[in-house]
């Protein structure tokens, strides 16, 4: 079993000997599967509670290689392409009761200096990765770690169903902006894959003609192979994500 | 004189009575004046050190309060246009070199646990303001608070120099989406005024008929008045935001 950075039992000062205090990170992860946008979750039995995943800042570690780390955990992938987005901190996502809830499940006691019940920021991170190769684990407190259709999302703790309402809404105006889709989709696809990512981050349809054109005209796309299908005159061309 | 939350001789302890541990707020507040994009910095005497006026979030704070309030005392605007838009948290901005020099200069003691010797994530703020109105005023260690072109800006402490940049390039990426150039100007406005600023902010030329006719196109315009100018045949028209 993965040896964790923390235990459960940890009080205000043991949690920070080894961390920045009161700074969470909280990873909004994306994969696209099956036509659907999904999001990485994780459970605690018991509960019926369900959370994003997130960790701490260490004393000597620069906030994005936190999150590299965390992401790395929760989907055994390095170099995951990920943006931060927002810092949560309204006092009201200072809402205690579901650790406590956890903590009792598990037989631990909410001692009144527990870290877990300090008032946290959340420093806000989504990341894209190829749902064929990520390995969803779970964390020290999890019991489960899958992943969820985006439209039909568990009960979430605290501010997580806004967090993820705002990655969702920065994916999308960085969708164009900054190119970022490919990184949801193996190395190689077809624009038919593409138009289907596209459609189902923006919830839209497109002209298949008119997808095409824009998406070939901006010139960052390498045709690699003919796709084998077995009926050699339909088969689409495969392309990868052509970096300058 | 202004009475201040917090005084230069607090030890870590006294400053976590009252504050968040290690976060900070940084806001970059940009005014629009004379053909020129504008940003407010504090200069401490004796060191030639620039920096972004900034703060702390309280206890019972939430962050964006704390944002409005720093901004308050520095403007004496209240209801300030304001997007947060990066928490900086890296190791190598914890530089405390030019706090060391100021409380040098001041006659006071960098003492091992001095709170402003402490490693800070920053949370980025960015503002707009309307140049006429806001009264910039100093904060407890700076001796002076001042305008300064950003074409021309002095030498800035720690990653100032970074985080108004990322100001500036998400000020360009919101202005179309989200059309926030308005709160730059005074309540009215003529067409002209409005292509300054966005050539001004996007560092580019626009045809005035064109941009023009963009911008009426997007029916978020009203007229108001003549501007009064002597000449009536050649006076445009006044404009404010409309909102829906």
């Amino acid at each position: 079993m993965k040896k964790h950075l923390i235990t459960t039992e940890w009080n205000e000062d043991d949690f920070n000997r080894m961390f920045l205090p009161g700074i969470a990170i909280d990873a909004v992860i994306f994969g696209f599967h099956d036509q659907r946008l999904m999001v990485l979750l994780l459970q605690y039995k018991n509960t019926n509670a369900f959370a994003l995943p997130g960790g701490f800042i260490m004393k000597h570690e620069n906030g994005n290689d936190a999150a590299q780390r965390i992401l790395k955990d929760r989907t055994g992938l390095s170099n995951i392409y990920l943006e931060q987005f927002y810092t949560f901190a309204d006092i009201s996502r200072h809402d205690t009761s579901f650790f406590k809830k956890i903590m009792k499940a598990r037989g631990m006691k909410p001692t009144k200096n527990h870290f877990l019940l300090n008032r946290f920021i959340s420093i806000g991170y989504y990341a894209l990765v190829d749902f064929t190769k990520a390995v969803p684990t779970t964390d020290l407190l999890a019991d489960e770690c899958k992943w969820h259709d985006l439209k039909e999302l568990p009960p979430l703790i605290q501010d997580h169903q806004q967090i993820i309402q705002k990655a969702l809404s920065t994916l999308r105006q960085d969708l164009d902006i900054k190119l970022v889709g490919f990184n949801l989709l193996p190395e190689t696809f077809t624009i038919g894959d593409l138009q289907n990512l596209y459609e189902t981050i923006l919830d839209t349809k497109f002209l298949r003609t008119s997808f095409q054109r824009k998406i070939l005209n901006l010139g960052i796309l390498k045709m690699v192979d003919k796709k084998m299908t077995g009926a050699a005159h339909k088969a689409p061309y495969l392309y990868k994500f052509s970096t300058k």
